[in-house]
């Protein structure tokens, strides 16, 4: 029994890894290379120069580390910080207490500054402890962008503008996994100092790549930075980019080319378009789970996620058998309510290379899985509200104009 | 400008080429093969054996023919009869059209029996012409099983018992092109002679096989039948059935192994269930139609299809500006009206590997198209009625309880 | 018992299917699309006009027939002349045979001109033959460029000179299945009114595309043609070129995308350094022959092929032995010996896309068969000759200079 | 211009990346998917079952870390061993230099015994140290089986005779990166504690995946080593594992996929058939180079290494213009000379889902740069030396018996 062969396509909704477009399917589908060879340093030179773009910055140094959002992360620690610095890092979700498990088994004395799951970072608290921080003993802020579990969007910008009140020297560093390439992220003009994601998420690729960005400042911070790390260590990958080699070890020749068509397919669509489109169907979502009387995890819209909607069921439901039914019967992936909101949320991605009629394909879904699990939904209530405002708001194809 | 890149995938819905399962995509993914070599023949002497059972036959032989189905009408015709044979045809919509086309430029008698377009094959009149033909000149039968161009599905049982009734020997020749894989058929039990479909349809590959598949009568005919026939001449494939090595001429390998994993996937789901699914598919469909308050181009439940819905569109609308649309701003390929019924009507394709998540897409789809086009429908409505279908009436996934 | 799975390639050199780039594949593996969208005319028409450069036409009319190089010969035939009429034609091998045949069956009046297989077409007997037809009763001349089944390559420009001396108006049909991109041909220079190749030979896709090109004159000659044809008749593909759609019937999209990068690596290539590698395959292949001590089936240097090699083997070894063997240990594809020279010889197809260091794998593995299967060739005598020829000869790859 | 596209395939020969088999590349032209659904745990059992045949280990527990072998080192390392450890290295060519280095900066206090390059590990200092070592000071014995800068095997049989004689209970770490799936490794017999291969190399698929498997005493060890890590700590697997969803965090859907065919294509040829294979080939790699005059880098037999074959060149050549040239004119990826040998050395690569004609046409290959380059090679004689020993010794292919 093959779990795979159902009829028809796999609807996939969960927050990441997402949907491949065919292009980059395409783009993977050939035999391995010598990456010591010309072509793929040449190739590589030019992705580390375009990859800038994701993050908007033009100071950044980019690192493609064959890994996942989890080893991003420890490479944007290990490689900045040494055991014992304080940190302040924002528990909000399940990846930022992830994040932050791994922050404390680095041993780093972290200042976790808790909310509740729906909520955002508390940023009034960072602005006291900044405040009061005279001596400069915060190293570096620890935050997600988009907590995934929650569907909670951090305001990073604000968290700029406390550092720099305070004039504090703290470095800033940034899980992006689910909102760089989909939400509005600005590393240089919010000064961020590390951010990272990872290929599975709104790049649209397989896992297999943690995509790092480092500010000079945060590159600065490398030389006194004593975290033990090796595979991770930025200094190998510098050290190759200066020989013009640019690998410290085998790259994946296969995410390399894929990485050149998903970065294609994004300017060619053009990166405010991208996030206008994530804008669209994240507000989409969020009228549809309003239409079917279900409430938003989120607890306010400052934080709505333009990349995973985490909706709440009555207690009389339990989400995860939302998700069970979904795959079972109607070959559409949700995302799991994690730890705390285990059972109480189901969630659906809506991030990366994805359209409009995909979503209402996945709501038309959710609708009937509701119906099924005993929740009184009216079918076609969801689609009608995400509908009317997609009708409204989609632009043509800029290349079928 | 490349027009393939919208982003998120393309909304196949046109009554073929349909969407291709990934599962046939790998297969097919393979460089070329000596087809001289004894693995082609040991993979086509399977092939044929298992192609027999989409036709529900045993005692028919089939031909895999690297053609279109224009060409597996041509095979059909010119294997088994003679110029100046005459044969009687039903002219129902665009695809009967053109075979009735072909029949007469490859100079048989034709008797065409024509129908308002929306209506079925006149069975009476069929009846009628058989009963008078006491000495038997009528030497075949030619008829659409599915018209493609109005979603009219003739009663080929009703024809057999009419040609049993009158004992007449008439050859009993099938378009089965938008049926075969999708609907219910039945070579045996109804004395099809000739049964034919095109790969790019419910078999949900690419274009490039002209499948044939004739009675023990059919093949006795081509003893006798005059038309002229090289490329398309069953008794050059008969020739290399018998030696083993099974090709007149170079097969498409990757063809081959499409149609393997094809029919592999056809029988993990079931061809009874695959029926019912296009069934469920159908109905959903029109039950979506009738809630926009659109007609049906059919004009008797008696021959809906459960493959392609025509929808007809108010006089003050254009359908192919609905078609144009939707391909250009929801990636959503919908199939045109043809010839009579050109601007009159638009076509939904429900055949192939294809699931429920998949047509609620759709159907969002044409509601938003719809009113982009101005016409008063109601988001959601045609999405909630075939939702209360399904939810009611899909199975869950065989391969996942 | 899956026959495909040895360790390692398989060793393609039959003179086709032959070996499809990876490139090629990559743009292949894809989704159906609709053909009745801009994307696909737009598309079809830049190939067209492309493809005319595989001909070395300005003035030619294409045409991408979702067929078989038998196809491709019968939409020659059928869509040029009439039942009766007189044509010439060449029999020097099985491919000049099966043409033949067809050329019989479709009731023309075929003068035969046969040759000793291993010979080229006896030109002398058709200029005698066109000397004399001062009434022009001989309405066309069929022949076969390259004889794949005995590696001969004909002059095409000695039958127009021949043909402009006595001012014959004889319609001039070229087999250019194993010739055309690989070896020289110039349709308007040498005045061919129609020319076919198959999509799985020089091209290096899969089977499926009979690409046929007409000369103006080949297309008033439809004018008058009375062979019975629809498939295959060109005026149903030049009336949906005029609408502008170009598919007359289904396309395949796969073959489509394929032959934009198939067309796109010969351009990039050059075609003149496609025809010199082939050149250099071809000289290198008779050179390792030779060293074995061994003849060439080609009975003549003027006709040797640089497409296809037939090599001769002593009376007391059975070349099919030498097919089956390569295959079953050496994972190496050869050309069986058909018909007159089934058991006599085998052959080496050196078509299409392919480097240096594949040939002298084949080479090498030719010899390993040959010492088992008892022929005392000298290990390594082959390849040095070749590799003497090729390492002088070839050319650095230009991208990579 | 685009460096890949030379004509015809291009023959990878260095010693990794390695050359994926189609069938490995059919398996991973897929979408993601949810790694969370009950697909990929029930999926991800199956493959750690299978995975431990590679390692020759029943009670050996294996982890498929989304990483590349460098990775895979480190987590060999801190999984195991604590800061400060005495652990003995052997530096002997440029990988177990890399190691090295990683074991110093990771902290430990690594005792380096060092042979000239070309030469195995000196076992003997191994046994003197190991005798002295009463207390039991050294913690663990770092080796890497197959030196791939020189072409060097190491005796790990006699590494464990030599722990066994003195009762030492130092750690035995080995690094398989180019051995396991290709020479003759035997985790549970030689008492190996921890054991660890790359994806891209001997098991032919695309570099990601870091495998790993640690014995009992191994995982024992976890439990007071107290290096820092998180990413690559096995405990965050075996919690998962507990759990039955096997993953912390996401894997590479394709790369798993991708697993599954390679295991499956290894264990249809059988492991054993699959080390012959690789002996074969590079026993007939090492008559080459002799029958060309060339020097093995490799400096006695017992150290031959039948992965990859470290060729040394002539004082006036540079072995780095072999490498260019090669890949400039032939298509042929050859592997550098790397620090110490530099310039010296060109190494072949042959390791990997690769057959005799393969190897063949890259040693032809080989010849032809060699003349390029100006050394005297007879062209055919490498080719004749190796064709002797394969056409000897190569088996059919078993399902085409």
């Amino acid at each position: 029994m093959d779990y795979v062969n159902g009829p028809g396509r796999n609807h996939l909704f969960v927050p990441g890894p997402v949907n491949i477009p065919e292009q980059v399917l395409r783009a993977m589908n050939r035999n391995n290379e010598d990456y010591r060879s010309p072509a793929i340093p040449a190739m590589t030179k030019t992705l580390l120069e375009d990859v800038k773009q994701i993050f908007k910055t033009t100071s950044g140094t980019p690192f493609l580390i064959p890994t996942t959002g989890t080893g991003a992360w420890e490479s944007a620690l290990t490689n900045t910080l040494s055991p014992g610095d304080k940190i302040i890092s924002f528990l909000i979700g399940q990846f930022s207490l992830l994040w932050i498990d791994q922050q404390k088994r680095l041993n780093f004395d972290v200042d976790v500054v808790e909310s509740d799951w729906g909520h955002g970072a508390n940023l009034e608290v960072l602005a006291s402890k900044i405040a009061e921080d005279k001596s400069h003993t915060i190293k570096a802020i620890c935050i997600v962008h988009n907590e995934t579990a929650t569907g909670v969007t951090n305001n990073l910008a604000t968290v700029r503008k406390i550092l720099d009140h305070y004039q504090h020297p703290a470095l800033f560093l940034v899980d992006g996994v689910s909102s760089i390439c989909a939400l509005d992220f600005r590393m240089d003009e919010w000064g961020v100092d590390v951010a990272l994601t990872g290929s599975q998420k709104a790049l649209s690729l397989p896992t297999g790549l943690g995509i790092v960005c480092a500010s000079p400042k945060a590159l600065e911070a490398t030389k006194t930075a004593k975290s033990v790390r090796v595979f991770f260590d930025w200094n190998d990958y510098l050290k190759f980019y200066k020989m013009g080699t640019y690998w410290p070890y085998t790259p994946s020749i296969q995410l390399l080319y894929g990485l050149r068509a998903a970065l294609d397919l994004l300017f060619e669509e053009g990166l405010e378009n991208v996030l206008a489109r994530h804008a669209r169907l994240g507000k989409a979502t969020r009228l549809a789970v309003e239409a079917w009387g279900l409430k938003n995890c989120t607890q306010k819209e400052e934080w709505f996620s333009d990349t995973v909607t985490a909706v709440v069921v009555p207690p009389y439901i339990d989400s995860a058998e939302i998700v069970k039914r979904a795959w079972k019967r109607y070959n559409l992936s949700l995302g799991l309510g994690l730890n705390k909101v285990a059972g109480k949320v189901f969630r659906i991605g809506h991030l990366g290379n994805l359209n409009e009629l995909q979503l209402l394909g996945c709501l038309a879904g959710v609708e009937m899985v509701l119906k099924d699990i005993g929740y009184p939904v009216k079918f076609g209530s969801g689609v009608a509200a995400a509908s009317a405002l997609l009708q409204n708001s989609t632009p043509l194809i800029p290349s079928r104009i």
